[in-house]
């Protein structure tokens, strides 16, 4: 990915002229792109790599896999929040790891933590660096030497059942690559987060990913059946079976762990074959309670939809979850998006069932035709964020998530705190919300913020964060569904998981990472 | 339950003709039951109570909460596997709790708990006593004392959302109580393991049970979404939403933590509503593999039974599966049940998808009749194993799980271990197999076996049992799908999760219970 922004150069998108006006009309700005700067200009934090260090670190990984050089530093400063690009966009020297290192399998990825370990250098696990929670920040805790531990070498497809439907991949492996790889046998794997075009299979299972097909395939953790985990002190692989009662699950440890208790080197994950079919259906609904309720119906029936999601009134007004038409003519009520996937009979039963308890609930076909849009444009909504940040405007997101009974209460008091608190500063706020993973005991919200960039943004968003996130805190829902803790989230994992979770954490870590090098930026507090 | 038997004593059964016959045939026993011992006859370990530590446990749980009746105490022995009986009608004095001690809700366990740690007293958490695998064993470590926490107090439903689906518990309340009280609100749960009658939502929990309906609503782990926990150094509450990526999930070193990490007090649970519809069917399939390759398919295709298992040739022509008929006419090939809840239009429509890929892969429809019959004797074989062990044959059960790819492997091999060791020993063995449990990436396989009873019951029973054992782990399955780890498979975790897990392990357990009061018998080797 390139160094300031999200995505690949190619991706970079000017503001659609409707978005343009809209700027000028609530913001007051223009909508003109601010230019960027070019990655050698830019300076960075001075480099503390003793030469015995660097040479210890090459004999493990080999000449060639590892390196200082400038721009690999930059390119692995840290994450792609709103925040990293912020700072990213600080003249000041940019921090940055002192060395970037390519491990080639498993058995470096170990070897480079035992010697990190005996010689108090920091290490952060490094995937796709999608990371919106501060989760591959550079940070050296307290060591004098940091390095970014790059996996993309382990990038193969290890094995492929497909009487069992499993596979095993390297960690480095990226979304589409792991499709492409398992297609070739007939199967997939049907993970798709935003991040789906960089992200990795290991940085998935090590944040709890969630795609946008998790109605149907499950989180990126109900996925996981077997994984191999390299730590300072030892391998462990877990998983013997798609089930078992062999005491505490300790995979749960290791998958949302974010680098700081092992790094994940190979996953099994669960895999289906190509589906036969897919339909598109997109409906649409009075209201966002009305929407809610026919979404829950669904699921505790269910009705087993691949897709399915709601946008509230704010986001369909903008057409938000239609790329193509963000900004345009507005739209009332709610729109929904199914997808079904699976053999013919299959799609045919599941859809119809669906179909039913929608329309029963309130809901208006809309034909697929919306449904297909909203997929076609799924992953561009980060290009438009760095568009609008060019433009002065501050776009952000976060997510929940809670109970059916908790989803009103949850949506209107993180919206009140975000309106309140960046109307406080001084501008005018957008904040829209939809629905994108459902379970029979409750839902996600994930949350779109829209403002004007004041002077001091970091503390800007800042103070807004920290308001939703109090208020997620209040209403005893979870900090976090999809994007882990990081480190914008650290500040409320005590709340969530008690003093008794965190000293589990502290115990678990102190014994197997005793030195404290991995990842010391993120997870605890 | 009964001291010395599974269940109640109304539940105690004779041996039908057909089975007399058999006994009589293979093993030359008449298949004449035993005289059972009255428990007023029985010697126990003399007791160990202090004074004041009697004093100071009362004072916590109040007068008359705590007994060392020597009834109440012998029924507080340990759990219900062969083993455990075996080791009940020896005549020498039996082991057994100290006293038994009654909290009556989470601060009375946490108070507990705190006590006997600063005093040095162990503790073996107790709800429905139903361990297979000496879960409950009263083990005093090197505690002079062991008291048997008994949960029975904490008997209500504390809360139901009729909007999440989701219902809250006290840890004692029985699977029967379970249901009676949700159905007050029109809801199930649908938790329907062979100690359903007996066992609590606590032990359901701390033993990662599964219960016969799993395809349908899940493992109770998966159930699972909020708990509550005591622990001897403070009180830990999880479980915040559906999911979440809050980092590493701690409920899942709780969930299956057999009593050795904390006592879990209260459980909330996802439920679901009473369903509209059961629909029963029953196939016939020419042999094990066939059936086998035709359960995977409605399993990965998604046809979402309720029910589904499939009996291999030797359970299927002893009719085990069906309790009435057992050791009648003998049937060919292996029999299936298969079952459908939910609305009127959803079972109709999955049980329509499933019958044509049952019909498909070689499967024979039989109707519902054996599929009820089945549903309709499915508590009872505990009662028929405990009549066996009167007339002077074995019967015990175990149980594994592994991907589709390796079952019939799986299969193979602890069927010869158990064969094997019994014979070499001298007796016949008769070793059935069913699938209980199927997972789109595999499928849990249940073995019973059934043998003469020789001059050394418990020697025989371990060397059978090490066999099988050693065999699971030689294909790499997993050591136990839902009987949970206890004492008996304590010897195989180490294989399992490797040092560096049993290093977690027992780095939480130290964390959390620094003076290791709980549970010492379990879990860790």
């Amino acid at each position: 990915m390139v160094w300031d922004a999200w995505g690949v150069p190619e991706g970079r998108t000017t503001l659609p002229e409707p978005i343009r006006g809209l700027l000028t009309q609530v913001f007051g700005v223009s909508g003109e792109l601010a230019a960027r700067r070019d990655e050698g200009d830019v300076a960075l934090r001075p480099l503390v790599l003793p030469e015995d260090r660097r040479a210890g670190l090459t004999d493990i990984v080999g000449a060639g896999h590892l390196t200082t050089a400038a721009g690999e530093r930059l390119r692995h400063a840290g994450g792609k929040s709103t925040l990293d690009l912020l700072r990213r966009r600080d003249r000041s020297p940019q921090d940055a790891p002192d060395a970037v290192v390519y491990p080639a399998d498993h058995e470096q990825v170990a070897a480079v933590l035992a010697y990190c370990s005996a010689h108090g250098i920091a290490v952060v696990p490094f995937g796709g660096g999608t990371s919106v929670v501060g989760g591959v920040d550079p940070v050296r805790g307290r060591f004098d030497t940091v390095i970014a531990l790059d996996l993309r070498r382990l990038d193969a497809l290890l094995d492929c059942d497909p009487v069992s439907a499993t596979a095993t991949f390297g960690a480095g492996v990226t979304g589409p690559r792991a499709e492409e790889l398992l297609a070739a046998h007939g199967f997939a794997l049907g993970h798709f987060p935003q991040s789906f075009e960089f992200a990795s299979i290991g940085g998935f299972a090590a944040t709890r990913s969630s795609g946008q097909a998790s109605a149907g395939y499950g989180r990126f953790d109900d996925m996981v059946q077997r994984i191999r985990v390299a730590t300072p002190t030892g391998t462990v692989d877990l998983g013997r079976a798609p089930a078992s009662a062999a005491g505490p699950d300790l995979r749960e440890l290791f998958v949302g762990s974010e680098g700081a208790l092992g790094v994940l080197t190979e996953v099994t994950v669960r895999v289906h074959p190509v589906p036969e079919t897919t339909a598109h259906t997109a409906w649409s609904f009075p209201d966002f309670a009305t929407g809610a309720a026919a979404l829950r119906s669904v699921v505790q029936t269910g009705a087993a939809p691949t897709v399915l999601r709601l946008s509230d009134e704010a986001e369909t007004g903008l057409n938000l979850a239609r790329a193509g038409d963000i900004g345009g003519a507005p739209v009332a009520g709610c729109l929904a998006v199914t997808t079904f996937e699976g053999t013919a009979a299959h799609v045919a039963a599941r859809s119809a069932e669906a179909a039913e308890l929608l329309r029963a609930a309130g809901g208006t076909e809309l034909g697929p035709g919306p449904a297909r849009d909203w997929e076609h444009g799924r992953f561009a909504a980060p290009y438009l964020r760095d568009a609008l940040l060019d433009a002065g405007v501050l776009c952000e997101t976060l997510e929940t998530a809670t109970t059916w009974s908790r989803l009103s209460e949850l949506k209107t008091k993180v919206t009140a705190a975000l309106t309140e608190t960046l109307t406080a500063q001084g501008t005018p706020a957008l904040v829209m919300c939809h629905i994108s993973h459902t379970y029979p005991t409750g839902a996600s919200l994930y949350f779109t913020v829209v403002a004007k960039l004041l002077d001091e943004p970091i503390a800007q968003w800042r103070a807004a964060k920290q308001a939703a996130g109090d208020a997620i805190a209040t209403v005893g829902a979870t900090i976090t569904h999809h994007h882990a803790v990081g480190a914008d989230h650290r500040a409320w994992l005590p709340g969530e998981i008690g003093e008794v979770g965190i000293r589990i954490l502290r115990a678990v870590k102190r014994e197997i990472d005793p030195a404290g090098i991995l990842n010391p930026g993120t997870l605890l507090p």
